[in-house]
């Protein structure tokens, strides 16, 4: 199933999508008296996943406006660093100048502040003279669906409750001289989310294609089978000593093709558009200004 | 005027409480029809100010528990390592060995997530074979009570709610060996908080005296007239670019002191009690098990 944030009669709720049919039906259709938002529904899930079965024809999707499928989460976002061999590579001489001389490899975990989320087509403010080096990161996100700490590999997967989009928006400036990321990944409108969530039984996110173009050039194409640490382990590793929550977010880091590993770096600039597609998922795109 | 979150007849309500006659009143009691927890009587005290004067007896302070000022903040607090002189010279060749080498210097700021949060008294749960290197960190915590961003270092303080006492409880090992510390600050209960926030105008913060002790042990003496960045900008630095809203909590970073530092390094094991005193504010204490 498919889930997304749609405003709709100037009201926002949380909707059950089908995009082949260009369809769909708010949760408070399917089950009533559910007056919650995506959170929650993410929350409820397991005890409501039988009633979200449409049997009347839905609303038309062009009626609507795709906002982020989460659009607060609960807290900070939880994202990975240095996850894509050739992203590692890449900005091997700056962001990750450090992490070349440790001699053990763990995941790099920093944050996002909840507050920074965007829907699909609204605009990432630059933020002007506060940096210039504004640079996108297309990446597969989980979304945590059951409880759990100190979560094992093996059970790992079990704890999604599915998949969506996201655009780790970074100023690089202000990302290396702060040395921890959370401020220069945090601006606000520098986290577009969507289009919505892919329930974990329909996507194998562990082998899927993440693509980025600025404009019409394709700048990053990778598949998560390259990631560095799988997502059994992100889900293990953020989890160690820290319970998550359903609602979570792990963004699981970008592959290579970052403006900042250009010759010469390539930030964003007033009136690029990036987008990010997903297989199985879909499309995010967004305009900066 | 000092406001403290208390669990007060099998409920908890947020309260205005009197220290030297050992009395508090639930706002509840002083607002009719306030119904909200502390973040959203920190969102409504301009409105509320006046109303907030007890006009008969208070309840006896020994009949509640003192429950951590928010119990959950609305989202991951902003930390800020690295912020008293001598504590960056303690650990200068171990969590700060690649800071030395930056040419200019500035704030180091990292996150915990607002479910570490536990009250005075309440118990640190060392996370057993996750990790053996958990320290203290005592540090006076900013109350942010006006919305802003791009706040100047002039206005800062205008936008301070109030202040209270964190430690910063750290699982050191994961600290390091992740390079971001969000995940080795984040442990479940690892952010005790409290007793109460002492309003802005009732201390001034840029000039008290942070202790901290490890059972009898005197650890942490320092004054926060020796932070590198003084409060003004930390406020002006979290909030560049990045929208700061009432509740946001910001810890101002550790003196000297940390068991880290000491040699050998002096760990927290279980049993162990950690107190932390700021002049104007009050008492923490922990145990630690």
């Amino acid at each position: 199933m498919k889930f997304a944030t749609l405003k709709y009669q100037d009201n926002s709720y949380p909707c059950l999508v089908d995009t082949d049919k260009n369809q769909f039906w708010p949760i408070f259709e399917l089950v009533t008296g559910f007056k919650g938002d995506m959170n929650q529904l993410v929350s409820q899930y397991a005890a409501l996943r039988d009633r979200l079965t449409p049997v009347s024809p839905g609303h038309d999707l062009a009626a609507a406006t795709v906002l982020a499928p989460i659009p607060r989460p609960r807290r900070n976002l939880f994202c990975v660093g240095r996850n894509y061999h050739a992203h590692a590579r890449e900005l091997s001489d700056t962001v990750f100048k450090d992490s070349n001389k440790k001699a053990d490899s763990w995941p790099i975990v920093f944050t996002k502040v909840p507050e920074c989320v965007i829907g699909p087509g609204q605009t990432v403010m630059l933020p002007g003279t506060i940096s210039s080096q504004i640079d996108y990161e297309a990446e597969l996100a989980i979304i945590i669906g059951t409880k759990g700490k100190n979560i094992s590999r093996e059970n790992a997967l079990t704890h999604v409750f599915g998949y969506t989009i996201v655009n780790d928006v970074t100023a690089r400036d202000i990302q290396m001289r702060h040395q921890q990321w959370d401020l220069g990944k945090s601006f606000d409108t520098f986290c577009p989310m969507g289009p919505w969530i892919v329930t974990a039984d329909e996507l194998d996110a562990t082998n899927t294609r993440v693509r980025c173009w600025v404009n019409e050039q394709l700048r990053q194409d990778a598949v998560t089978t390259d990631l560095i640490f799988d997502l059994p382990t992100l889900i293990e590793t953020c989890s160690r000593g820290i319970t998550l929550y359903p609602g979570d977010i792990i963004a699981t880091g970008t592959p290579a093709g970052v403006g900042m590993g250009m010759t010469p770096p390539q930030y964003l600039r007033s009136a690029d558009v990036v987008t990010i597609q997903i297989d199985g998922i879909g499309e995010l795109s967004n305009p900066f200004g």
